[in-house]
Order: C-alpha cells, then structure tokens, then sequence
C-alpha cells in the first residue's frame, strides 16, 4: 500500500484537511505536517509527499525531503503543482494505479567559506539597500566576466521562471543542462543574462560583504561564493497530461494564443 | 607541408595581399579567393583556409568549405577572427607548430518542402515591410508557442551574440546544448527568449508565406519549416589565447570591467 505524507501551508489548512480526508480512506498517511516547521524525513517511511499549497510551499518541501512531491493546489495551476483541489479523485486515480510523469529536476549547489547550500531555483547575491553598487567578478574556464550592478542571480533553467524571469531573462526549458546568470540593475546597459553550460564551476566575488539568498531565503553574509550543479535531484510528480509549455503558458501568460479579433 | 588558402573579402583585397606574400613563403598557397564567389572545395586539398575580412567573411567561408578555418581581420577582433592583421608572424609560428585551438561550432538544420539549408547563426521568418503581423506556432516536444510578432530568430549558441542579440536574448557560451528562439517585435509584451535543449525539433508555421532568411541570406518564401541540430560542425582554428568571454568583452563591451572612477 502506498505510504504518503501530507505537507500544507498553514493558511490553507482547511484545504489541505479536505485532501487529507480523501486521501486516507486509500491510503497509509503517515504525516501532516505544517510545511513552515522543521521535519526529519527519516522518522517516516513514505513513497510520495503531497502538498497542499503554491509554489513556495512546494520548492521548500522539495528541499527538505528526498521523496517524490506532489503539488495541489486551489485556484491556478502554478509552476510546481500537478493538480487542482477539485481534481482530488483524478489524483486518487493517478495514486493508484500510479500513473505519473517524473518531472526531475537538477540543482545547485552553492559554497561558502561558512558552508554549503543547495538550491531548486537560485542563488542571488544583493547588496543591502543602504550599500553602494557593487563590484562583481564571476569566474568560468573560458574567463572573467565583471558587472557593476545591485546584484546577480544564478539560476538553474527551472529557476528561469522565477527571480531571473522577473529581471529580464529567458525562459529555459527544465531539461536544459544550462546555468543563467542574470545581473540587478547593471550599470552601463549590460543587462543581458548569460547562458553557460551546467558542467562549469562558477566562483562569484563582490567588492564588499552582501547577502547571499538561496531559493528565497538569506542564509548568510558574503564576499564570495562557488557555484556548481549538485549531484542532488529533486522530483515532481505530474499527471499525465502534463507538460511545460502550458504552465508556461498559464501561469504567465507567455507563447499563449492570441485571438484574431481582440484578446 | 601545409597546404594552405586564403579567401578574402573583395575591399580587403590589400590586407590579403599581403596575408599572402607572407604565408606563400612558409607554406604552398592552394587558392586566393574572392569569397563571394562560388568556391568547389573538391578542386583544392588544403589542410586549413585563411579568412581576410570580417565576421561576415568568416561566417560565408565556413559554409563554403568542410576544412578547419582562420580568421584575420584588420583593426579589433571579431567573434570568429582569430589573429590581427599585425600578427601575423604569430600566425606563421602558430601554423608552423600547429599551435591552435579547435573552436568546435555546432549548426542548424533547416527543412522546408523545397529544400534544406544549414545555419551557424540562425534561420530567421520575417515578414515583409507591406505584410501583416505574422500569427507563428512553435511546436517542440513539450507543446506548441504562439507568437503575434514580426517574425521570430532560432539561433545556435553562436548566433545567440549575432541578430538575437540584437533582438534582446541572452548571450549562450558557444558549447551550451541548446537552440535560442527569439520573437521579433512581438505583441502583447511577450518578448523574451526561449532556451530549449539541442536535442530538440522545431517546428514552426507561419498564418502566411513569409520570407525565410539562413545567416543573413534570403533562402525562399515559405509558411513552414523545421529545425533540428545538424549533423555538421564547423572549426574556427584560434591562438592558444583565446576565450570567448574576451571576445564578447571586446566586440560589445559586455561584462568589461569598469574603473571605479569613470570609464
């Protein structure tokens, strides 16, 4: 019988109460854990977690379990989640007869002098609002490349529609074996992301001390850090009818149809 | 001993001149060629081709023949130039002790139902000044885009610093596995560029036959075409100096280090 934790944000808890009342009347649910707390994975046995929240409900589960995740979801369908609230039966389906596409995906990992992170999106380093621009050199094989900016992002291609999305890069592709690196507020135009394969080692210096941000969280203060792919994945479990483009599509809007006469 | 040619943009007809009465003492020199002139490689055995004239000659060059090619260019380097006019008995050195680097460049395959075309740069659909805004699908593995736009750039990683630069996409390090596709004064603000792996195939209709243009070159007219990575590669042989970040450092500035006080 398939084991299953149940993850939630703590604002959708009635929501995830109703997932959780469907859900064990087929199955062996060994937790149900508000996503915010701490949670030691080896306690419990299970094959597959599901969540019941957005996006970042989901991205900091993914990072603290090493099973398969499930997102659900009210509303809208988000980056990360496979299935709406009002299509619990379908998953129970799904559940059963285990019918899903493995969505991997690959990570960063993240060095410091103070330690050692793994990220699902990025890695970002920001000056404060009270610092100066900053001096940015980072590092590849082929060369140094240096910017005057506010900051820079460091994205894998699933966190291409995130943070480095909302500064003006491309969309990537999740099977895509490239980093981006985007700049914050570049002085001098250069405001173009870098594309570059994800079997280089990047090492990032800043003029000053600023914060370094994992996946959203700052997690310390530094000049320097190093950036390769991790040997971690994480893995995203889809109904079958899932594909890229149309959470692209729905979620922001981009390559979507037009209608001739009016939108 | 090295069998050599030299092709030769015709208003660099003096640079190459004398690119010759050098190489000819060290080396037998196969051919001088006007390289917008049809050219049979199968006429002449060369080991290498020597390229006067800019990224354009190169470019022309390199889908004119299946050897290895050098890139010599008077004033500031190019992105497939390889040495400066005044270097060139670090050029002789280099061919005496076949001292290079193999920059490796992958390429597109174009299909349409006429023909098929091979890319460095990219394939382009553009409509005419008179045409309406061209309604584009994107079909890849994953689903289909759509596009209300101008028309729209797919480009290797290569063309990635050429027209879709211009067009406002990321630039790609020349070894990333993945194919850029860029719209061209899109409408409704969807304009930024997609990254999707090199493995996968693209195919593109147009509401209306359009012009089709490979690196810079009207091909046909058409309303449908597919892409997928080619088969062939090209080599740019480059001194042992070389890395592609000084290249686009010095051809457009980006990510060059900028003095703390002024430019």
């Amino acid at each position: 019988m398939i084991k299953l934790g149940i993850f939630y944000r703590v604002d959708y808890v009635e929501a995830a109460k109703f997932v959780l009342e469907n859900i064990v009347k087929n199955f062996e649910v060994k937790h149900f854990t508000d996503s915010s707390l701490d949670f030691d994975e080896e306690k419990f046995s299970v094959d597959v977690n599901i969540v019941v929240g957005g996006d970042g409900t989901v991205l900091r589960t993914l990072k603290k379990v090493n099973t398969p995740v499930i997102g659900v979801k009210a509303g809208r369908l988000g980056f990360f989640s496979g299935y709406l609230l009002n299509e619990i039966d379908k998953l129970i389906q799904d559940l059963k007869d285990w019918n899903f596409i493995e969505d991997k995906r690959w990570t960063l990992r993240i060095e410091t002098k103070k330690g050692t992170y793994f990220a699902i999106n990025d890695a970002v380093i920001q000056k404060d609002v009270s610092q100066k621009i900053l001096d940015l050199d980072v590092k590849i094989t082929d060369g140094t490349f240096y910017y005057h900016a506010d900051g820079l992002v460091i994205s894998t291609p699933t966190g291409s529609s995130a943070y480095a999305l909302a500064l003006g890069g491309p969309i990537m592709l999740p099977n895509v074996e490239a980093f981006e690196i985007t700049p914050m507020a570049p002085q001098f135009l250069a405001n173009r992301s870098l594309v570059i394969p994800s079997n280089e080692r990047i090492a990032v210096r800043s003029s000053e001390v600023a914060n370094l941000i994992v996946d959203g969280d700052l997690v310390e203060q530094t000049n320097e850090f190093r950036i390769k792919k991790c040997n971690r994945t994480v893995i995203i479990l889809r109904p079958k009818s899932y594909d890229f483009s149309t959470s692209i599509k729905e979620k922001i809007g981009y390559g979507r149809k037009i209608l001739k006469n009016g939108l």
